[in-house]
């Protein structure tokens, strides 16, 4: 009698794939699916066993590892940042990840994750800015107007009420092109000659510019007070967005202080410099803002836990919609300890060559 | 006029895949090819990027993801061990991996790497003895003999000269199988009814046993003067297979210090505890054994360099061979910063539901 389980299949959804995904879910509910996956993973901190990603720096980029599992699931992703990769029409951004049993480490999912990781950072920006802006913003600046910027544009205005953009990029293209993707969406759009033009009188300033540099895309001139100011693309060291002062404006909130002090835009800061974590907010354990008048900091650099969430919602929707196929990733042998089975053929090919 | 280079795909290469090249190119093949590569990439030790692996630990077993990078390539191993894992039919250990440019951050392959890290281990043991052990050693014993033996039994009859093995393992079906698998192999195989009975008169004592708990498969009164040991299957926190005082008989070898320190039969050791990296041996920075009666102990764990070899073998062999398939793991936008443009669908999807 057999008594094994079923070997279980690894389910790969590729970029088609996940295309059709989002065609058949709609990016706005893709977004607020995984918007309440980021908000009800981050209420339970402390069950995950979490470490700082790993990260391999090169001269034009950087190729990451993060990993994070609670007792059930482990998941990590895969993603490079190449600023230059646009001028050989490469994605400056490439990702992919695998989700886990941990019981028995075999790999369940493996998924794209370059379309996933737009939709799950802007989940996570509009998850902390619910949180952390003023009641009633409705106009934010968005400066950096390339791949992540209209999944934050949407983001902002199905989670938190955004229904002004005003848009700057050094590059005129890319502005042109987020103003044509836009259309239609229900966003009233202003094209901004500077930064300075872009933030007066937005309630929230979304900066996710992607030069590997550290630029002063925000100083404290610029900031307002009531400003919530979701700050992106400072995400590994040397590369941050705002001043150092600007750090300095109101209480800054991160998503895993080990990591974001390394990564984030407090790396200019010293080591004692106070952060909060979201995750004390989401649970009542440390005040988010505290007046209309705050200026709040939300320092995001992207952590694992967020990718853990994105890819719970990409593997349960795929499979209620019937979407990717099984691959065999792992063997299904027979006998576990006869892994040398696996590879049976004629005996001759294995004999000693001399 | 488009200037931007083709964008490259990923090669997909599943367990059919690998099977087909290992009978293919023949087992015997892969292996030497393997260990080629790893003795290669030893000697240019410096030039890689290393980290100790990064490490799941739970109740049940361990899921690890392997980082390593030169300035050309980036590769990673995702592997877990889960010796319970046979009880369900399932393999204890399971490895899949990629190999990246570190100029773009692409990745050029996914590999399944569980057959291939039965191959890269045996590749690296040989290796390891082949510098180490007493030259002229025709016997090994082989302690342990589940999923990796017949993979250690052909690299030590083809890399090192063995031709007698005396084999013991708990499970008498795990040996019995062992014994089927080698038959025609041009070893002389004898089955023991002891550890004790097995390394009596072997020049050789591998280990590659698999359960996660401090065990002492080998006792100081067991070894002999002039024997290598290949220590495998001691390779996380509290899972080793020798007494320490086995340590003390002669120099260790390990892979690389601070992995081994933590996961090795070293981890038994005080932290000041004398290990030679292999890589030294390999340069002549350091010594190997140095007489004919020295005990020397290779205390393997497993390091990423050794997968980034075997995905280097396995990577250039499929396209040579024509084997697997592209996926699309990764976005081939057309416009680099129009991600939002690889979901283009009708605009009514994306309108405010309320």
């Amino acid at each position: 009698m057999d008594t094994r389980t079923p070997f279980p299949t690894t389910l790969y959804l590729g970029v088609d794939d996940m295309v059709r995904l989002v065609q058949r879910v709609g990016l706005p509910a893709c977004i607020a699916g995984v918007a309440e996956r980021i908000e009800a993973d981050f209420r339970r901190w402390p069950e995950f066993d979490k470490s700082a990603r790993l990260a391999c720096h090169s001269a034009d980029g950087v190729i990451e590892l993060m990993p994070i599992a609670d007792a059930e699931r482990f998941t990590f992703k895969y993603v490079n940042g190449h600023p230059k990769n646009t001028r050989a029409g490469l994605p400056t951004v490439m990702a992919f990840g695998v989700l886990a049993d941990v019981a028995t480490g075999a790999p369940r999912l493996l998924s794209e994750l370059t379309l996933t990781t737009a939709i799950r950072t802007a989940a996570m920006s509009a998850t902390a800015a619910r949180h952390l802006a003023r009641p009633g913003s409705r106009v934010m600046a968005l400066i950096g107007n390339g791949a992540q910027s209209e999944f934050q544009a949407i983001a902002f205005r199905d989670l938190v009420g955004i229904r002004e953009l005003r848009l700057f990029d050094t590059d005129p293209a890319a502005t042109a092109k987020l103003v044509a993707n836009l259309a239609g969406l229900g966003l009233s759009v202003t094209v901004c000659a500077s930064i300075r033009e872009a933030v007066r009188g937005a309630d929230i300033v979304t900066t996710v510019t992607a030069d590997k540099a550290n630029a002063t895309i925000l100083t404290p001139d610029l900031i307002a007070p009531g400003m919530h100011l979701n700050a992106v693309g400072g995400d590994c060291p040397g590369k941050t967005e705002l001043h150092a002062d600007v750090l300095r404006c109101g209480p800054v909130f991160v998503e895993y202080a080990p990591q974001s002090r390394i990564e984030g835009e407090v790396q200019q800061m010293p080591a004692d410099f106070p952060v909060t974590e979201f995750w004390q907010v989401l649970t009542g354990q440390a005040p988010g803002r505290t007046s209309a008048e705050q200026v709040t900091v939300f320092d995001s650099v992207g952590f694992a836990l967020e990718d853990y969430a994105a890819l719970g919602f990409v593997y349960d929707t795929a499979r209620a919609l019937g979407l990717g196929r099984g691959i065999d990733l792992v063997p299904q042998a027979v006998d576990p300890k006869d892994l040398f089975g696996v590879l049976r053929g004629p005996v001759e090919a294995l004999r000693i060559a001399a």
